[in-house]
């Protein structure tokens, strides 16, 4: 149906935005302030906590990926036709560009506004830990791989349905927990493409790595759970029916 | 059934008691603790939580709004009968009240107890991170429209409706998140009323914002909601049942 | 079946055990680490996670309630025999002091080892910040009461039963929230007691109050739920079957 | 099925990298982190959320153990043949091992980058808070009976089946609550072999007792669990079927 494509994509338009304001947005505002700031436990909080709530209110519509990486996975694992990925990443990047707009427009909104690097994504001298272009590579790399291998195991049939958005949503928060202090964590390219325009100039210079990983990541994950750990043909079982 | 709202009313009151007592009470009594305090994480975790612990108690006798606005958005969003939004209001506020005055009694029983903003909502001078009125209003309409997107989401017709109460608490806690910093978060006037009385002057003063921004984004949310997203013609379907 | 109410003692000291060992346990060892210190927020979730998990290991069992407080709430509101009840607070308070007599042989097990008040509850010149016996028994009861009403909702006829545990579990992680400064929180006369054994003086001497506001709560919680919440009649329909 | 078993045995490499990668990756690249690190409450939350996540996504292909402590429970408690501990044990240790491999990859790529204990397990000395063997052990052997008593309970004929994986991820969070300071938290002999090898020497030459005291809690919980708390017999009713 025509019309249900249409919401599919207000729903990953929704749910990207969501995951962009919410997750950078606890980083810009609330990470660093003084005494009672929530740190990068917070924001891990905060990153997985935009994906469980979106997977409930907008996951029935669109399948809930909010991510081109996830979106690309999905079609390599065979739940999605891999005519619906073009939509689906450009309703992404519009809602995360949007949140990075609206971010952008409150966190500015004070006297001597400081939005330092917008919690952009980036390595080297812009990782917050200061690691390197490897270490960074492949860091989004594990994570994004086994990302989908939750994400996919979560949602294949025999799983238990109904949790696979705490699952997952939770499993962001763990990634987030693990590598903020190596690439400010990215698994997904439209999170970093957002904020990049709002950010100082090194963002966008550095993006490309958080388009290569993260999609990197995904088709390894999406390929080792077809060939490792998947049920048995699944094609487009799972797939939203449009 | 008479006897059905007056039970709703209840839940409302006993609900929105909690809301207030806890979000509010974490904030005043434990999150500036020396060393071992709680923070902006520990409160927006208290705020999440009552809101998840009143869903599965509270929540099926009254549906669980708690809020002034959650309660709009759902007649907009025609899932509540108009003529119900007076009373819940009524009660809502009416819990928020009992609620300050209880954590007033708490909060003074100490020597030299300094209650500072006693958790009241506000902007500019009095916005935690000096947020101006501009980035207050549009941080709580859009907060609460999202609000409003995932409490609708999570409870249409299709969804793992179990969980609502989980992903709609926790929604809470993420927006809390996001946006202490900013307004104190309310994305709820009755939170925000009950407080205002034991604070000082300036919280009456700038509570007509934390009436009209989340008014307005609930009802922004559920117009998105119905108009984007809905599944069709739920009118009324899932109100309950009085 | 005398052999269930064997069973059910077992899961009753279990969960206590747990409850007291892992909340206290939290409190005595990790909270106030140097630098890495999980702080209240840590306590919090630590107790609230030993009834989330002790209710899907042994609540099946024995109702999961770990408290003397519950238990009396439990029978106030029709949802036990009268009749079990001393073996249930027997069994309890036994774990509580088997949990304590743990958590003494790990703590004291290092050189120099300053046990503190061994997170026993107190009031006045013992409470965390201070605060009086007035207001520590205003926040006692209120908070039992309110427990239980959680409980009981979320375990009444109507409600998402599986998801009880989470809802209760993380109903005593925000009461912690709230109430560590005020009193340690007790809202459970068992975890009271056993830590009182190894605590300073003091903390036997306040003991009283850590069993009159938990038990009032109670009974105020429980008849709130049957005047006006309540489905109606459900005399012992949920009491274990024994 | 040999094709089963092979899949089970994917499913226990890829959970308890997860696990090792998870858990120990936040201890040593986020735990300290200058202002804004997630400390032992984060720590601990990776930790849950790796079982939370993986039960989830790999629990349904071999169980979820990822813990050669847990396997051994199991075979105690009658719920795995005895014959497929070799296998799981043997691929648990492997994914432990790659983990900690991928972890050093990431965590040395960094200008001066000092790894410090790498997240292993110790005891005296070597104890995060100097708590000394006898405390260690007592430590280790009680948090694994516990987590053997809630993973049985919680996965029994009669529990909330669906919610398992939430009450054993949070539980090992609650477990590292606690036990952090006493021994960084083990509880698992696969956890504490991986990181020994990239670890200063003391690692290997404690690495004994995080063998020893886990498989002896596990020993211990199972048959509390069988004797006192069982439904009756299950043997092998719960195994995965090959």
């Amino acid at each position: 149906m025509k019309n249900n494509v249409l919401k599919a994509w207000c729903a990953e338009f929704a749910g990207t935005f969501w995951l962009t304001l919410g997750g950078c947005g606890s980083a810009v505002l609330a990470a660093g302030f003084p005494h009672l700031g929530i740190g990068f436990l917070g924001v891990a909080v905060a990153f997985g906590l935009t994906v469980l709530t979106g997977a409930y209110a907008f996951g029935p519509i669109s399948g809930g990926h909010f991510n081109p990486a996830v979106s690309l996975g999905m079609v390599i694992a065979g739940r999605m036709r891999p005519g619906h990925l073009p939509g689906y990443v450009f309703f992404q990047l519009a809602g995360a560009c949007a949140a990075a707009a609206v971010l952008y427009t409150i966190a500015s909104g004070k006297p001597g506004a400081d939005l330092g690097g917008f919690a952009a994504n980036g390595f080297g001298a812009h990782s917050p830990g200061q690691y390197g272009m490897a270490a960074a590579l492949v860091c989004e790399v594990v994570m994004t791989a086994v990302f989908l291998l939750v994400i996919l195991g979560a949602t294949a049939p025999g799983a238990t349905k109904g949790l696979a958005g705490v699952a997952i949503g939770l499993c962001l928060t763990l990634i987030h927990l693990i590598s903020i202090p190596v690439t400010n964590t990215s698994v997904n390219p439209a999170r970093s493409t957002g904020p990049a325009f709002f950010a100082p100039e090194w963002a966008m210079d550095q993006l490309w790595l958080f388009w290569a990983a993260p999609l990197l990541g995904a088709v390894l994950g999406a390929l080792i759970h077809r060939t490792l750990l998947a049920e048995d043909d699944v094609w487009l079982s799972s797939s939203p029916d449009f």
